[in-house]
């Protein structure tokens, strides 16, 4: 089994592949990020986004993928921009027939750290130390991406997804 | 010069093809609606609307396409469901290699009536006027397509669109 998870963003989008081993150890196969740069027009923005993100769904060719929901009390304009990355992600995904499950943040941290409330930190070093890591992802994109594969697995093993 | 206008949502996307004739007179290609069922997964109708839209920029091949831009003070959640649909119509544009403008609700009215502050009725039966059609073209959301098509053709003949 393995899991493409994404943290969406305009600027820079997470992504993190996890694999579930058979004896249901966890590995970060790839890990990183889609930068774009904030002066180009959006339009392009986006076309990078899709295009980067349809070459790694044909490399790695994820059995599943997991996105971070948007949650946002305030920011409407960085609500717009972020979801408009967020509509090309989840299209690319779907183009490429891949089953795609949703997380808020908060169920990720719950499903990481064991409660809803934990800081960066503490999710970063979870994720480090689920994946076996001698170091903690870098960036923290690339971090939040792999907790949302990581997720996707667990929430996997009680639920048929 | 042929512009596509679009009225982008996720329940239903607005688009209307106006010409501009080389004696100024603006005559509507075509124009309608994409739907897509609510109760289908958000990926799957954002791939309809692409594909949809895709298909209709290569059948009329438009010089330039206008979109509206979004404009939510309060409910976040239509803005981020709105915002998805308007990332995958961007890339459409963006893959055929469409010029894109971008219209705020308010610009479409002063462009179309005069000021700001038409009501729908009033900005229907000025684009009825200025394509010098018959009836109101229906449904709403093709009209007020239809309108920001006519905004960019106004706007584009006092600036080098």
């Amino acid at each position: 089994m393995l899991v493409l998870g994404i943290d969406p963003g305009t600027a820079i989008v997470g992504y993190g592949l996890v694999k579930e081993h058979n004896d249901g150890a966890l590995q970060a196969i790839e890990y990183g990020v889609i930068r774009t740069p904030a002066k180009t027009p959006m339009p392009e923005r986006l076309n990078t986004i899709y295009d980067t993100l349809t070459d790694i769904v044909n490399e790695f060719k994820p059995d599943r993928a997991a996105v971070e929901e948007l949650f946002f009390s305030r920011n409407v304009t960085t609500a717009i921009t972020v979801s408009q990355a967020r509509g090309v992600i989840l299209l690319s995904l779907q183009k490429a027939g891949i089953r795609i499950n949703e997380y808020k943040p908060n169920v990720v941290k719950q499903s990481i750290s064991g409660y809803g409330g934990a800081d960066k930190k503490q999710m970063q070093e979870m994720v480090r130390m689920l994946l076996n890591l001698e170091k903690i992802p870098k960036p923290d994109d690339a971090a939040d991406a792999l907790a949302i594969s990581i997720t996707d697995i667990n929430i996997g093993r009680f639920h048929d997804l």
